[in-house]
């Protein structure tokens, strides 16, 4: 079976690809595993800073492959084997220490707008489009996968994609904050490039201790004292006094990750 | 005492009328309890899809019904009867098992403001404002009726109309994303109408399923095995595999909710 | 040393002015203290009804005071002193009884950003600009000052300004609402002296209810007896009386506080 993930990685900037673009991207429970897998390794990797995701041709993924589920999903035991593996890639993403981005056009749609709500940041062009119409479909998505689409798109916005099968063009996404931003077709490359190098340009252990907070602090659990003082990991990296003394020397720090 | 709640039901869609409308729609407590028991009356009904609210008039609903705060709601004991049964007839809103769209033109306040916050989908056209300036009546928002407010508005939207006072016109609401789009008075109703196609054209079964799980994600707290498991009880349904069969097909389902 | 920290009352507002212009009003930590003294004494303050936050000149505030951070924040133990008292200032705007308005110009940037966030209602000019991007500094940002952000903001915004150390000019940031609106520089004070106008002319205690019962219901826990009763305060109250009585005679109320 050929590899419909595709993983490159160049000065700090790891490109996982969907491609499947026959099937507009549309991702197989072979694809989600490879997902997480791919992930999990970037995630690991001191050599990357940043984890853009992008689909092959013109759509980031049309959703999940149905073809599979009359075969893969057709029991309580597989779906629950079947989503636990989709719910663990969307994890993965969520989790990976390295900020996230996808880079969206056309159809970001089911099991693609869940991998994009799941990213940190999302950048799409004026072809995107944004949806679940499941209902359509005869089934409901899974709490696991669903989660992440309510902390990044809010219930309003969820509830006119699930329940009234909305399709939402580009615009109305950012209107929505569903999308960090939009820009034009031919922008678009340029815009994820300009976003990778702002990341870049940051302490790389910096990113993942404010991951790890946001992640926290969405637990509405007081902070124990041990995790206080965690927050204060910076004190003792060189990155931290280069980033200082930089400041007030007026100059670009150069960062090594220590 | 004449009924001033209109309940009319046809081809899945019930409509549910806030009709008093020399006092532009204020909802006294009568009208309270007729709207929770009409509302749940239509989430028990099988023959239902979807619930469109709405005000008879120019108006959604302009708030309570402030003459009889002296006499219903004078005693702490009135009170807090009186507040439950509005906090009853929100949360009967927030947990019908069909979806609920807001149709809303003029005064969306106060009492209205609540209604439309507990609403799965608001539709308002440009003669919409949306506020809750009680503080100038000297009490405080009843906070079983806050909450509803707080989960599709945000704290920030809520501090600006609760503190500041602020009614906000259409398209503020819109950019607030206090409601889900805003067209032209001349477009409304058929805007309305092409949401409640989209919605009786999914599986029925799958709205109340969404239902649950974004009201049971609402809360931070693990999911239980049983509650995975639950998640897939699309799979022995007839719609699911007439949803899956019509996608392949390239067709439109026909869903008999079994 | 001069207090950087200035404190006026007039007729029910306060200002509080951050006045360190030369520093773009970047915040010192004994700028921090004063902060923290002047707003907890505002909020028991009888004679407030609305408190103001403005930077001197042409910034709201350009963030901490990083030169400070050589001395004041080199260990652990320093560090948790700083931050908590950092920390504790943004807990006193966050609790202050009385509504908070930031009126923001130019730069609003870590530090100041943290504050305009815990205040309730946030009012730009064109000028401003909105971001935090410490990762060129080498260091994160203490939870306890992320949390009020992230209430605000929302995660996705959150993530954009954290991560990729992307700062929003006026019309992004009213975009993604992190402001309540924005007007022409021209129009700020005025529209800040409006939305002053609006908050006084509310009962004064209805207020620090509304506050009181927002904070209350960020956390998932269902309120007890006697916290439903509480929220009938009010009724004990002339000027609930007076406000349902002018709202008859179709005047303005004449509130007292009490």
């Amino acid at each position: 079976m050929t590899a419909l993930i595709r993983y490159r990685q160049e000065a700090g900037r790891a490109t996982v690809t969907l491609d499947n673009p026959e099937k507009r991207n549309a991702i197989n429970l072979a694809m989600w595993r490879e997902l997480r897998r791919v992930i999990e390794a970037a995630s690991e990797d001191e050599g990357v800073r940043c984890v853009v995701l992008v689909g092959a041709g013109e759509h980031f993924a049309a959703g999940g492959d149905l073809e599979e589920f009359l075969t893969l999903r057709a029991t309580l035991e597989q779906a629950l084997v079947y989503h636990e593996e989709v719910a663990g890639a969307l994890t993965a993403i969520r989790h990976c220490q390295h900020p996230t981005l996808a880079m969206i056009r056309g159809a970001c749609i089911g099991g693609g707008l869940e991998i994009a709500a799941c990213c940190d940041i999302r950048v799409c062009d004026a072809s995107a489009r944004f949806g679940a119409p499941i209902s359509k479909l005869g089934f409901s998505m899974y709490p696991g996968e669903l989660s992440g689409l309510l902390k990044t798109c809010g219930q309003a916005t969820v509830a006119e994609m699930l329940l009234e099968g909305r399709v939402l063009d580009a615009a109305e996404a950012a209107r929505k904050n569903l999308v960090s931003r939009v820009v034009a077709p031919e922008d678009l490359q340029g815009e994820v490039d300009a976003a990778v190098r702002r990341i870049l340009a940051g302490a790389p252990r910096v990113a993942s201790w404010h991951k790890h907070w946001m992640r926290r602090l969405a637990h509405d659990a007081p902070l124990a004292d041990e995790e206080k003082a965690a927050a204060f990991a910076f004190l003792d990296t060189k990155d931290y006094r280069e980033g200082l003394r930089a400041f007030m020397e007026k100059r670009q720090p150069r960062f090594t990750g220590n």
